[in-house]
Formats: C-alpha cells, structure tokens, sequence
C-alpha cells in the first residue's frame, strides 16, 4: 500500500424497525488493512446502494447470512486494487466485489469480478453491467421465460434493475409497460428507457390503466415492489402468466408482510409465480455480461446511475432514498478523493 | 322417459356474503325434461359437493362464469341415462358430468364420461377416479412436479382431492405428510390413506411439528387451504419447493382473501407457487383415468366417499359440511330413489 491510511467504516449498531436510523449505525476507523499472501487491498470508490441491504440488516432466516451487530455493513463495491500478494489480481486494477461499506477491503478474489474500464465507466459495472444487470437479465429471461409478443409488465421500472428488465424485454420484442412513481421517473421509464408505455402507481387508476395499456392481460410480471401494486397487476394477469419475485421494497421496512390477497389468480389464470436469485446463475454470468455489454457498445441498452458524492459517513442517507424512492436507475455512493 | 316425473331443482336465489344461507337457495320444480335430437337424459343419482362451488356463486371473475341468480346451481354429479336420442348413449349407461343440483339433466354429451361400474361403485366415479382424483393427479405429478425422495406436504390432506395427492406422492416413492382438522381426520391420514404421517392444524405448533417431520425442508407443498397453514408452510419449504395451488378453502366465505405473508419465502428458497386447473388437462383424462384406475384395482389407492343420503333439498346443508370440516374423503349427495 502507498502509505498507511485509515479506514472509516459503517458497522451495523442496531436492528431496526421499520426505516433504519441514525442510532442503527455506528461509524469506526481503523488502519487500512494489508493483504497477506494470496489476498489483495482494494480502495473502494464507489458503493453499491440496494434495496436488499434492508432485508440483511434482520436477524430473521434469509437467504444470505444476517450482518451482525458489529460487523461492517454488507455491501457490493468496486474500485481498484492498490497492494496485492494475489497471482491474479495486481495494482491498479479495476475491480467489484462485497466490499463492504469501507474505504479498504482486503479480499482472496472470490466472488471478486475484473472490470474492463474501457468499455464502460466503473460505476455502469454496479448497474446495467453489473448485479442489477445481471438480475434483471436471469430473472426475465430464465425466471420469467419472455417471449416475442409477451406483454410485460415491470415494477421499479425506473430503478437499477427495473430499468433493465424492461429494455432487455424490448430487445427481445416485448409490449413493456413500466410502473414507477412520478412524472419524472415515468418520463425516464418511456424516454431514456425506451418502454412502451408507464404507468404512475402514486396517480389513481393503476388497474384502469393496466387494462387498457394490456387488454390482453400481462404475461411477464417482473416485481420489484410487492404490496398493494403486485395486488393490482394480480387481477390483470394473462392465462400462463409468469410472476417473477425479484424483490419487494414496499415491504421491507414494514413489521408485518403484506402478502398478496389475490393470489388466487394465479389459479383462475393458470399462472405461477416465482422467486429467483442472481447468485444461482453466477456460472452464467460471462456469458450473461457478454450479451449485456453487446447490447450496451451498440446503443441497445442505456446505463443509468444516479452519483452520490460523498463519503462513507453519507452511506445511511444514501440508503433512504432508496425507500423514499428518491433514484432513478442504480443508486450509488462515490467516496470523495477517489 | 319411463312417465312424466317432476325434477325438483335447487337454484342461486342470492349471492352470499360469508358462508351461504338458507336465503340464498331457492327450491323449485318443473316438469323433468324429455331429450331433444342429439340429446339424452340423465336421472342424477349422486351429487358431488365441492369447495369449489362457493367460488362460483360469486360474481367475480374466475375460470369459469358466475352461476347467475335464478340458475339451477352448478354441480358435478352421476346418473344413469333414462332416455336418448343420442347416437353415443345408450339408456341404462352410467354417466359422470355437471348436471348440477337437480334430479334429472338434458345432455348432449359435452363434457360427459362413461362410467364402468363393474370396476368401482358409482360414486367412486365422483371421487378418486373423477375430478377430484385426476386434480390430484395433474396437480402433483404436472404442476408440482413430485419425484421420488420428495418430501411432500398436503393440506385438507384427508379430503376428496388431498387423500389422493397423498396416495400418489407415496406411490411415486416421497415422503409425505399430511395436514388434517382433528385426531379423527389424522388417524384416516395415516392409517387409511398410508401418509408416513398427519398434523393437526387444530392443535398447536404446526411450525415445529413441520420442522421435526420435514428436517430438510418441504419440496412439494400440495395446498388446499390457503390461510394460515400456508403462511406457516412458506417458512418450512426447501430449496427449490414447488408450491400446488390447488384450493383455498379457508378463504373461501371470507370477504377479503388473506395473502400469504411469507411470499418473499419464495425469493429466499428460489421456489415457485402455482395454480392449476383440471380442465386444462381434458386431453390426457384417459390416460390419468387408467393409471389411477389401475392403482384402485391392485389396492394401491384408496377411494373413500362420504355419502350422505337425501334429497336436492338438503344440499344446501350438505355443502355447509365442506366449510366445517366435516367430511372424510369425497363428499357426495345420494338422492333418494335412485
């Protein structure tokens, strides 16, 4: 490493209930940490803000691990590595990883991805061309098998994997409808994003227009929200319809799990829904982020993030804006002096 | 037809709120109808009373239409043919199809199957070899995709179509489990219908009887209840389960369908929740009617019915029965003098 530096951290201090606070934070320091042999140290630039952060903040069965009081708050990262004792990774290279919500990681490389910076900026390989892209590409096409001429319908659809989901669906010749919420973010979902049509869930009517925009019923529901809006497009579903849990944010800082009370669709409609997860397909991904970073060199599939400038110490703001549905596309926090 | 005969009937006077009550049936009679060319007529015999039927009389939408205000109420049932002008069916031929809740039905043969009575007794014919065994059939082997080694759970496990899933489960080599109202329904379970073994959802601690029974986990969880006992499933299922929406009949004569909380459970084990539909398996009854008649002549499967004797007039009673827990096995109506 150049010179001994600190390394300011955010450790979880509490569980919360409901919306994370302040007190649910602790923030630390310590020496930057120094790879022994086979490992390498990465200065982190840029942290990845997700939704599922909320769901690894409980003590309750999931499918990762709970982060445990005390320990440095789970997050996906990328940045470069700046001292390194590892055959395969050296200095300066361009690297995403669970970095954890720190300004230096020290790794042994698993589940550590290169990341080839001429082709895009590093922040794309967080989103479009990174786990959200990669999510949404699994889920749609694996999960949710799309087809040619399949109506789908995403919720989210202006955030980090919703954006995507819905442009991958084009490329393969989908009707897209999006749900999002606001003016500007459904703006985004039809202009930048390229969906057929967007829906404003926090305007009345959500249903009304679901039908008319999908008189033939929605075939591919890819959720990312649950609540009241997975409800809604239940009663709009097609005969056949596949329902992809991908996530639920409206859900995730509520005590009480709002199920989906007409779940009975999925019976008159002879539809399924299921839950998927990336890491399943992480022997797919090369090929997966081939065809993503095709789409993305030919103009096909737009890249959108939303920069925080900040420092660690922004993280727990950072991450409201995710529940108070403040991003558009992938929300990411860049560490100053990087 | 042997002489002019009255057809008592039994019509939708009112869509019910909550279980039906007497006010919504309405008794009627008229002259029992004489076939028309193409046509015959059946002397019902038995009447099926299924969960099924209270989705019906509402107005909602479903997989088939509302039985409007006025109509004869819909009803599977088995009869004998008493007069023809059918080329197809002959008088004395002993049929199965919807006839609904009356004593004589005109047919044209839609939907009608003949029935060997010298292999299993008619009302059989309404039960593991009918609708509710071929449902039991598809839902498990098709939609629940149950293989060998599978541990398999059944909910309204010793009712008409949960009796049989059970049986076929243990048949196709799974381990399976079955979930009864009542030590009497449990003992049937596992004593009648050979379940390795049966809780009971009326006693306390469904959660960690599941958990000792199923240590690795629920792969097919066969659910005709919905509810509770679906919530408290969700959290005992094992990587990649297969969820069987079969039936809701806890939900059934509730205004508002409770939705099952624990959904997000699918995202966590990359599971699935599926509704099926016999009738979209029309196409293969024979096949499915042959293997599970098969099964019934070596003594492998189990058919039980509860057949309570009467006349069209006590069906609405009857079907009180299936929201009550009453009944074992399939639920028949036997009309009198016949």
């Amino acid at each position: 490493m150049p010179e001994p530096a600190v390394n300011h951290q955010v450790r979880l201090a509490a569980r919360p209930s409901g919306l994370p606070r302040a007190a649910d934070w602790e923030f630390t320091s310590e020496e930057a940490p120094a790879p022994g042999p086979g490992q390498f140290a990465v200065a982190v630039s840029h942290l990845s803000i997700d939704p599922a952060m909320r769901g690894w903040m409980n003590a309750t069965r999931s499918y990762v691990p709970p982060v445990e009081i005390g320990e440095v708050m789970r997050a996906g990262g990328a940045g470069r590595v700046i001292a390194s004792e590892h055959p395969g990774f050296a200095v300066g290279e361009a690297v995403s990883g669970m970095f954890g919500v720190q300004e230096y990681a020290v790794s042994d490389g698993r589940g550590v991805i290169k990341l080839d910076t001429s082709l895009a900026p590093l922040p794309t390989y967080l989103g479009a061309l990174g786990m959200p892209g990669l999510t949404a590409y699994f889920a749609l096409l694996d999960t949710g098998r799309a087809r040619e001429g399949d109506t789908v319908v995403v919720s989210g659809a202006a955030g980090a994997v919703g954006s995507v989901a819905g442009q991958i669906a084009k490329i393969k010749g989908c009707r897209v409808i999006g749900i999002a919420g606001g003016p500007e973010k459904c703006r985004a979902v039809t202009e930048e994003f390229g969906f057929d049509a967007a829906i404003d869930y926090r305007g009345p009517g959500l249903r009304k227009k679901l039908r008319e925009l999908a008189p033939g019923g929605v075939d591919v529901y890819f959720d990312n929200v649950g609540g009241e809006i997975l409800d809604t497009v239940l009663t709009c579903i097609a005969r056949g319809a596949r329902i992809i849990i991908c996530g639920a944010v409206s859900q995730y800082n509520e005590d009480q799990t709002r199920g989906p009370a007409n779940y009975m669709m999925l019976l008159v409609a002879r539809a399924s829904m299921t839950g998927m997860l990336v890491f399943d397909y992480a022997d797919r991904y090369p090929e997966a982020t081939a065809e993503l970073a095709g789409w993305y060199r030919a103009g096909r599939l737009v890249a959108r993030e939303q920069i925080v400038p900040g420092s660690v110490r922004d993280f727990p703001e950072t991450l409201l804006m995710l529940f108070e549905g403040a991003n558009t596309g992938k929300l990411i926090l860049a560490l100053d002096e990087r």
